[in-house]
């Protein structure tokens, strides 16, 4: 297919990678210029204007919030003025409900397609094509765009045809993660304080009972306390906390560890770590539990 | 080998029976009788005493509750006094630190052998030898019983010399199950409510990000809000939660999310389901959202 | 003095009420007509534009949210269009502190004064001139203002030049007092579940340790379950909730209580509970504890 | 009144002090030496033994917790062996209800008579004789007791025939007192972050909306840091709040707000706050928010 592609941050420029691997025409654009040259070297297009990148049978868009994403599509040279009649926008970016279900009424009111389809995945995951796809919206319009999602992730699953609903599964499940993350924590603070090897601890339980790569992956890092560099980083998890929240505040659902965590992160911002990893909040309970004195030395 | 067993539950029964499928030798004995049956169909001698389960290599215990294990081990008929010289008590019970070092002193004073090895697994895990066992003691002690263990379990990981660290990790594993329960039945609480079929939305996040067995189960009960019959009864993983918290009051580690099991535990109970499967508090963010009016629906 | 008072609600009437009997001179306008009969016949000037209350020395408002407080203030026909030079705002309402510093910005820019002075107190310490008023602006202003403020209030504290600082201190005053509505419904569920009883409890504790008039207003309203009529709707509290939360999130500061009060309201409000006073969050502990079959049992 | 009276600390002094000024007749004795010299100033005698203070109509305990006051009662040379038939044991301690219940039956059988009189206030109250007292038992035996509580108290209430009540309900007194300093102190992290002065901001609101002896102490504490020397331990205020959370779990009563005190207290300890006031956990919002480095800034 020829494709636009616009958000070439560390999951956009793995994910537009795969699709020029698998032969797809892509151009490429970034509001934050230097990013291509790699993308350019795999035949990439770089274009100077959304304009140009929206002149092919679909855009991607991968952005780093409800900002980004409306700029990209709303202002006055965005996609929405310049994608052809008919043509798709696929938002794989994690924002609101709220943004979803106004961006799926401007591209309807200007003839154009839309589909929700937000990813589960670090980069390194984006890099392998092994993200999870969620998407929602039009039947056909999904199908259409399978082979592309066949060249980023290993498994696209969908949710309906109303593509705020991806949204809303996107955010519940960065909420389970950040929910998980806090556990864990707590329950490394718990064995660690006990004497027990951490590390141990973590590869025990995720050889086991919790034998899964996103458990490996950060009870690893709160065992250790290596929370730098950043591959997701803390105000991203806060923006997607912050988000379930908004939802669960407009259908009037209480969400107790949700609330938690909103203030786990704040309590992280007050403290320096707005540069860490989110998995951070992880470290709080040992935190709590020891003044902090030893909880980065690593085990 | 020649064993003896006490605890006849769904677990203890399943693990016996894989035991004799094994070809170890077994008497096995129960405090209410009536359990035995099945398991001396296949081979078991079923004791009319503790001591009559005591005059073999090791006796395996599998009980409920502090209580419990405190009555088999340490009443005048029970292990300590009737367990030779040298001989093993692998206590797979889910039982207090402070219980398993007090056993562990009274068998090492009456120079027998100890080490703990509990388990993670529901009862179609124990009858199908897929249990996770997590051990913890003299390292010759348990090379000695690591046939037994491959017998009832897929996996046995050893956490260290001192028997209380297997029971530390057992309860810490029993808090992150919960805390994942409780996360999942906020999220489908948030989803559900915004209209999104619950079953698909599982069914969505444990074939992709979620891909984990007790995800996957716990996540279905409380999709379809069915938490009768329970495999795994409510007052059982309060107990854990309170367990763990114990530990972390005598450790000094604060928990805010055990803080919030066990206040869901004591809603639970309060209003009528001490007979449910524990994950019923999964259950409990929906019927904040809903007034409980819709809850019980299956979707 | 010659006023202009505007936002008749239950608050505002018995203000402009009081500033009548005073001996002040005052117009009043409410966006919904129909609210000045009284008033009128206090000797009030009922006005039909927000311009005919703009030329006095001062006007004064009084609304229910940041939604009306911006209206009134800066609509096209608004305060803002219409106060002459030098003219006084006084903006008693419980609003945001970006609002308070918007409004403050916006009368300095044009030539106009303002200071924050919302109040403490039920519709009834309003109508017996009880309210408690907290003022932040320029001293000088603030003094020109005591007169009023003597009028309605039987103490005015101010708490420093920045307007904002009172709004910010009446938010935190709301989640105090919400906080200890919490507190209470906790204790009576606990002390009610046990059998005593619920009103000799609140009257022993507030006759004693806790002799303060908003423990005895709702402890008793709680002791009672009677949260209705509503003379702080909860809406009205949530709102404060949800501001003071803002401000904590524009300033880092994590604040568990807070979070757990916005959680009971949404309980509060997806169980039909959005027309009872604020004070019917309390109730949510008991109805925890009791399934809320005898909740609603007077004592 | 000829009496006695066990547990010469801070509170139990100035109560004994009070009892002789008001002309009673009182024996004393405390477990550890060395404390009733300023008594015997005042005409106390000083018994060296339990048995010694059970010569009059009464005995007054006032100690620390269960451990202490099941030992003073229950020991073989303790006040149940010593009481003669009919004489009254006054506890005046903060104790659980269990070992309240328990003692009512053991006094009960032994012929002797038993109120429990447990009190809010601090070692100032208690000297100038400004305690509340909140009894429960048998009303003529109250009665009897009335002049020895007006001499150590501003107000004597009694909630109700069973001894346990009174202990309940001053349990629940103190989880109250200590919800209202957490959420002091969540407010002036709030405010004293956005640049308010925090002891003005107090001053304001125990003027007006919060003019209560306990906010004024407490929200002193917290605007100064000042959490040495403590009048009341933190380790006291968290035996209080987990024999609260005991009667919560025994009566399945979810009490979110005491399960975070829990945890607030678990925190200080493992930092080092085992000497200070429990009033130091309304000092931990600050430092969640400010990483602690300016927490200890006097305002």
């Amino acid at each position: 297919m020829k494709l636009g592609f616009v958000g070439l941050g560390r999951m956009g420029s793995a994910m537009a990678a795969n699709l020029l691997k698998a032969g797809h025409e892509v151009s490429v654009f970034n509001r934050t210029p230097g990013r291509s040259a790699a993308l350019v070297a795999l035949g990439a297009r770089e274009a100077s204007t959304l304009a140009e990148i929206c002149r092919g049978d679909a855009v991607i868009s991968m952005l780093a919030d409800d900002t980004a994403a409306s700029a990209v599509v709303l202002a006055d040279d965005g996609l929405l003025a310049h994608l052809p009649v008919n043509a798709i926008h696929i938002s794989m970016s994690t924002i609101s409900i709220e943004l979803s279900e106004h961006l799926a009424q401007a591209h309807a009111l200007a003839g154009q397609r839309y589909i929700a389809a937000p990813v589960f995945g670090r980069p390194d995951m984006a890099a392998s094509a092994k993200l999870f796809i969620v998407t929602a919206g039009d039947p056909a319009t999904i199908a259409v765009c399978q082979p592309l999602f066949k060249a980023m992730g290993q498994k696209t699953v969908s949710i309906g045809t109303q593509p705020w609903a991806a949204n809303l599964v996107k955010l519940s499940g960065n909420f389970l993660m950040a929910a998980a993350i806090e556990a864990l924590g707590e329950a490394v603070a718990l064995v660690g304080k006990a004497g027990i090897d951490r590390s141990a601890y973590i590869e025990l339980l995720t050889s086991t009972v919790f034998n899964l790569p996103s458990y490996k992956t950060y009870g690893d890092l709160i065992a250790r306390s290596r929370f730098e560099p950043a591959a997701f980083a803390a105000p991203l998890g806060y923006k997607d906390i912050r988000l379930a929240l908004a939802a669960a505040e407009t259908l009037r659902v209480p969400m107790p560890v949700a609330s938690l965590l909103r203030d786990r992160f704040l309590r992280l911002f007050a403290q320096g770590g707005e540069s860490l990893d989110w998995s951070a909040i992880g470290g709080l309970a040992t935190k709590d539990a020891t003044d902090g004195l030893n909880d980065a030395t690593p085990h």
